[in-house]
């Protein structure tokens, strides 16, 4: 991924690809004292990332055989001082037609995606103009089909650096299933099965999405649901049906509103009394 | 139903059970010269309905084995003068918690629903509070668990006459899929397994849907979907994935927004090019 990008000049942080505990000392002497080491494999939510100022800290990556078999490198980053995180989400079908819908702020809890808020507050339209372009630039150079999910960190001296990708339905677009004219799911399978896509305009000025991650591995947050709807029948609750488990997604919570901040504090609302 | 509402104190038109040509005819010299028959059994879409001036007119009903094993009996009623046609779609669940959602002006084509506005335009306050005292008296007097459409007159002189029950998610409804925080059809199962309602506010202040009815035995719509999708994108078109007939009703098209106006001439471009 890091070399596609640097391929097509989206702003990759600065990388490489270490084989050797050697190489990535090095590269934690230049740009350390903290760096990111990922696995070639296997990462999500947080899994496959470590945050390490030596090499004796991914020992155990360095000799793993499925990691080995796979060429034996491990991705290292340099731990970029941001702002915040966003998520530019998109969809370009067979025939090339593009949509972007809303930048959003993304907020991590342990790594794992705890809140989304539509749009980005206070971003400029400078930089929400370049969060879609370089969308557009990485779908349209890749020549990717479907949804596109371009994460980014906003750095505090106001740049946009890639930080993931997703080619599918992501967790930071799940606000658009009631705060867009279309849902990205509804856009995945036009993308495609090359139908023409559909308007990503936001129905409201502001939507919000929560996460319902387990808060224990026995508690089902669907006890709570009905108290819930009842005390806040804006808020939608979507359960994906799994066995609860600590810090497992197991649902989310979108409001849609006029105001932000009000979206978020009922979403908020939702959450806790869910996980009560 | 007329008998029913009758007890509670709905607004009716003037209506009577008549069995014999006879009865028909002095109904027709009381409150003609035009009179409204329906049949017991089998009305749906403007079947079973016929406007009549003379009972020569039903003779086939009154000798109808299906209606004559029924009691033999036709619903005759006063063609009501009337402005409009307006539906006041709610819900109640088992516990009694009652919702409704914005009532709306229908427009009907030969007997057969063909555009919905929400709200209806330039409705007093007055009259749209009067539709769901209309609808709660009725869905409380009767126990009603699920939705409830009452299909209502506006008379000239400023009235509400209820003219048909469907107790169901309705066509009238439709455009709540995209134009309400909760749909008529997410509803009608939280009444009926008895759980909270949710909130019924509209996304933008204004929906139109538009159905999509047969031009001909033949014609498919969905062979202009394409077109029409990339020509509007904003416009949500629902095929129901049923055979073409003259008249059917094979889908619809919903566009939400700020202006009804403008909603209302996109639904109706994106059917003119569907119909093509």
């Amino acid at each position: 991924m890091r070399q596609a990008l640097e391929k097509i000049g989206a702003p990759n942080p600065i990388w490489e690809a270490v084989a050797t505990a050697d190489q990535l000392d090095s590269f934690i002497a230049a740009h350390g004292p903290e760096v990111i080491v990922k696995t070639p494999i296997g990462g999500y939510d947080g899994k496959g990332v470590r945050v390490v100022s030596s090499s004796t800290q991914v020992q155990d990556w360095l000799a793993e055989p499925m990691i080995t078999s796979l060429g034996g490198q491990l991705l290292v980053e340099q731990k970029v001082k941001f702002k915040r995180e966003l998520a530019q989400l998109s969809a370009r079908n067979q025939s090339g037609e593009f949509a972007s819908w809303t930048v959003v702020e993304t907020r991590q809890q342990n790594g794992v995606c705890s809140e989304v808020l539509s749009p980005a507050p206070e971003l400029t339209p400078e930089l929400a103009e370049k969060a879609v372009q370089i969308a557009r630039l990485i779908s349209e150079s890749l020549g990717v089909t479907g949804n596109l999910a371009v994460e980014m960190f906003e750095t505090s001296t106001g740049e946009l650096l890639v930080n993931e990708l997703a080619m599918r339905p992501h967790n930071s677009g799940h606000f658009t299933i009631e705060g867009s004219v279309t849902s990205q799911f509804e856009q995945h399978l036009r993308a495609v099965l090359d139908l023409p896509l559909g308007s990503t305009k936001p129905l409201k000025p502001a939507a919000v999405m929560v996460n319902l991650l387990g808060v224990s591995d026995t508690h089902d947050f669907m006890d709570n649901y009905s108290a819930t709807m009842s005390a806040l029948p804006e808020a939608k609750i979507h359960s994906y049906g799994k066995a609860p488990r600590l810090g497992r997604k197991l649902g989310h919570v979108t409001v849609v509103g006029d105001d932000l901040s009000a979206c978020l504090e009922m979403a908020e609302a939702a959450r806790k009394q869910l996980n009560k």
